[in-house]
């Protein structure tokens, strides 16, 4: 069964391996009339390209809307966005078809369909995330019209040059903010916005955790000291609750921490098992980022960005 | 719009609120031949119940089978459960009915729906959990057959009379494993185990944080001291990655640990905002927990069940 | 896998069996505010019950409603209806319980699940559409503040007391206008308001056909006939399209005809395959509709209530 | 909000509008491990090409799968199927830009999102069906392996030729059948098969009627006539249900009657309104059937096939 599609009202289809022809997005749902250039989709593509000289393969990332566009504006059907594979040398991943590599997805997949796109991680790489960053730079474009902004910064625990002498790779933490949100943004229940985001956050690869606002620390507090009361003069100060309670947004801007683990594809001599159960060393070649925080903030950005627009829609259904 | 229905093939809708005639939930999905008895559901319900002297209401928690089941087996049809409030004094909630309590979700829900059940919390209680914890025992007889079991210990960070003597409430970690999971379960992009897993735990209130594996210290590890390689013997004896790469689960436990904040309900003094704006001190009578860390490991469990017995299900169209 | 919710945004889940302990429903995403009273529900049941002395089981039908409404109006949380099974006599099925009755879904329900609570059909029975009324009578609650109003009537082939005298039962038509529906609701490829409104229909049981505005006549005419073109002061006066096109409202009154077929027990003497593949003589005594299109005609505005109310709520979201 | 996915387990989305880049689809849920060709796509878009000399523009329709598909098996990621727009002329319709074409879905269009592609139709165009077919493609891939063949036949009421003589167009009949379904698919509810059917045939451009087996004549039957009763051998030779009851299939072919209106461009003079409400007179030039009946049986087949794949898959969750 499924699981390509994210989203409620605002909803988000991608598709697309790593060395297939091409991968792209379906968005349905985005309401008639909103203004798109490509423009806006490229900007946030570049910023998802590998930025130094040791990262992964680069890419032209030219993106091309397919359809749902019509006179610069959104027509209310589905907007389809393609971005062309252009730059993959599937060669130098023959010799690891056989190899499940350590840190990555290999062995599950073949569990679970019996087979696999061997080439580059086929479904489950890094690349599957260009369809996302360009759904969120339409999300994004119907946000602003609503004062909402998404900003994601990174924090790599090693430089990518000190990774790199060291054939290693290094993890690290994106922190995101949201700002503009006015209060009543998501459900009380299943859909409450944080788990929501919990949920969108944890689907970019990688990602091993997320907390909001004091997050793990809020474990060790007093209730006293981890409710946001009002001051004497009614404003609220503090920010533990990461601008939700209950699910719901409180009109604070909503924070969250997201670790990062460090990229499972290093040029070290490793161990790992073969399709038939037996121990091989293998180095990893092919071309990976030494980490892949930097290039994951503008992903974050992005599928924060689905999960309010969608939630923007849905507030319009909250009363008579 | 909704959201009051968690899983994709095995579905679960709950309603009720805190104070209303009864709470309870409808399961629809689960397929035909299971065998169920009332005493299944009731032994998880008396593990949610409040243990000590010192917590919220104390209700009987008797759970009806309205429908689904015939002769001691699952029909196919929707199952439904109701558990009845009989033990509710909304007395007590008439002085707080224009106040906007710290660390609750008053403010957000009246911004949201303009109107709302004041009453103990109404549908934003912890005794919403109520449902999802007799869903979940459902989930558990269907994960048994497949031999999956799934454990959730918490820690607190101070004891109930130690809070309690304070007026105070605190936080905990929980920490949760389930066994027996095989390879191949989870989706590998949106639907990834650890994303549906985040946001089933991120909906129960009150939780603020989620890590798998080594997560938040994963952001800090070299790639070759996270990624879980085979010894020479083809063992694999880390577990960084909780049991989970790529989305899929890896046929290790499967192994997470959830941050729960201090309830916000306290006997001290706290200022808060009521609707018009003002600046009020108020302190919260009713009967609380002084920590819902112990109460909430059941419901981590029926959470983490619901995900497995919906994966599980799923997993049966991977392959033609 | 499931089946027993419907809608998109206004989402009805119903339970229960024929002659289990209850039957009702869970609204999830009606807005907050709807003013709402017992008394709405009660006089749409009254209406589908059995009229004449020939008809089935008279139950009571007192609905209640368990959650979702405080204070008169509707919280923006689920709504739960329950009604009882007060008046069910089981023990004239045991004769039948291993008989798969002619016209009936009993031979496909065991190839199905393997299993099936054979007292009255089950999840089966007409009784089942009680839970559909209920939840209608919301949705037309919400659908007389837009000025939308639903009326369906019914042409039995033969009457109640001729069919009964023949110890046979009748099949009928019923033909449903919505008046007051504004141009501009449904959605131009699957989610047509025709394709939406037929599978509402057709799923009540017995429904073997449905037809919009000129419907099968429409096969026999020329483009020039067919076409709902204005006169020449631009008025359009014919409605051969049923007040849709593409998919969309009109602005025309949407109108249909759906054909029942005769209920399938009937106390005439039939040949029927037992579970073992014999063949039996059965006399299905019970309590039966002689015909089931008068009592299914609030089952069908209920229905189509359902859909009207879920395009309205979709529709705030067409536009940016 | 959406509305251009069909299916629960097999997900198709399709996009595209009729003068655009190019249209498609993704599908999502395909099991992995089928065995896919280019040329099993061919064949069915060639099914659905116009056929005569007076019909609408001649596209070469060659798919192009973009992904999901691995050394000719699906991989159980998306497949996309694109088919480029080459052969499209949209001068033809700048003269028609501010008219409400009669019998099309021009004036509820732009009632609903307030903006329209007026070329061909946009969205609204029959040429959309061209990703139904292609997903239909590879559902029948599927199906056939579970020996389940779906046949559709149509019957125009005039011949193209004499159609076109008049200046006029057409409505017709078509007849499908499902063979080799075993007993069991469907679900007892909201999702009956026929109900499915029904939204899926009816959700074709032009479709206003279907009736299942005996359909609008079982109106006019007694229950002694229209039950399928076994003969004294225990075989049951009438299908008067169309193979399915109570919303589950019995094991018999599933049969079902739809009507399609006469296509509604004809190139008669014809009275219109205007986006300003003022009566024109109008020819439509264009490239149009003058009958869609034959062009639409692949559709119905394509719609039909992807009915009976979803509940295919989802039938094994039926038991545990």
């Amino acid at each position: 069964m499924s699981g390509n599609t994210f989203g409620v009202t605002f909803k988000v289809t991608t598709f697309g391996e790593s060395h297939g022809t091409a991968l792209g997005c379906v968005i349905d749902g985005c309401p008639g009339g909103l203004e798109i250039e490509v423009s806006d989709i490229e900007k946030e593509l570049i910023r998802r390209r590998p930025g130094g000289v040791f990262g992964s393969r680069n890419e032209a990332d030219k993106p091309e809307i397919v359809s749902g566009v019509f006179q610069g504006k959104t027509l209310g059907t589905p907007i389809t966005i393609i971005i062309q594979n252009t730059n993959h040398d599937s060669s130098e991943y023959d010799s690891l078809k056989n190899i499940y590599r350590p840190g990555h997805a290999d062995f599950g997949w073949d569990a679970k369909y019996g087979f696999r796109d061997y080439r580059g991680g086929g479904r489950s790489s890094g690349r599957e995330t260009v369809s996302r960053v360009a759904a969120g730079a339409i999300a994004k474009k119907l946000l602003a019209l609503y004062g909402i902004s998404i900003n994601a910064k990174s924090f790599s625990a090693l430089s990518a040059d000190e990774a790199h002498s060291l054939g290693d790779s290094s993890g690290g933490i994106i922190r995101c903010e949201a700002a503009g949100v006015r209060a009543g943004l998501g459900q009380p229940v299943f859909d409450k916005l944080d788990a929501r985001l919990a949920a969108a956050i944890l689907s970019i690869g990688g990602c091993k955790a997320i907390e909001f606002g004091a997050g793990f620390a809020s474990a060790k507090m007093l209730g006293s000291e981890n409710n946001d009361a009002p001051d004497i003069d009614g404003k609220i100060t503090s920010n533990n609750c990461g601008g939700i309670l209950g699910g719901i947004s409180t009109g604070q801007p909503v924070v969250f921490n997201a670790a990062f683990k460090p990229t499972p594809s290093i040029s070290l001599l490793q161990r790992a098992l073969d399709i038939n159960g037996n121990v091989k060393e293998i180095q990893i070649r092919g071309r990976h980022d030494t980490s892949i925080v930097q290039r994951a903030a503008p992903v974050v950005e992005a599928m924060t960005a689905l999960v309010f627009v969608d939630f923007l829609l849905m507030s319009r259904n909250d009363k008579v």
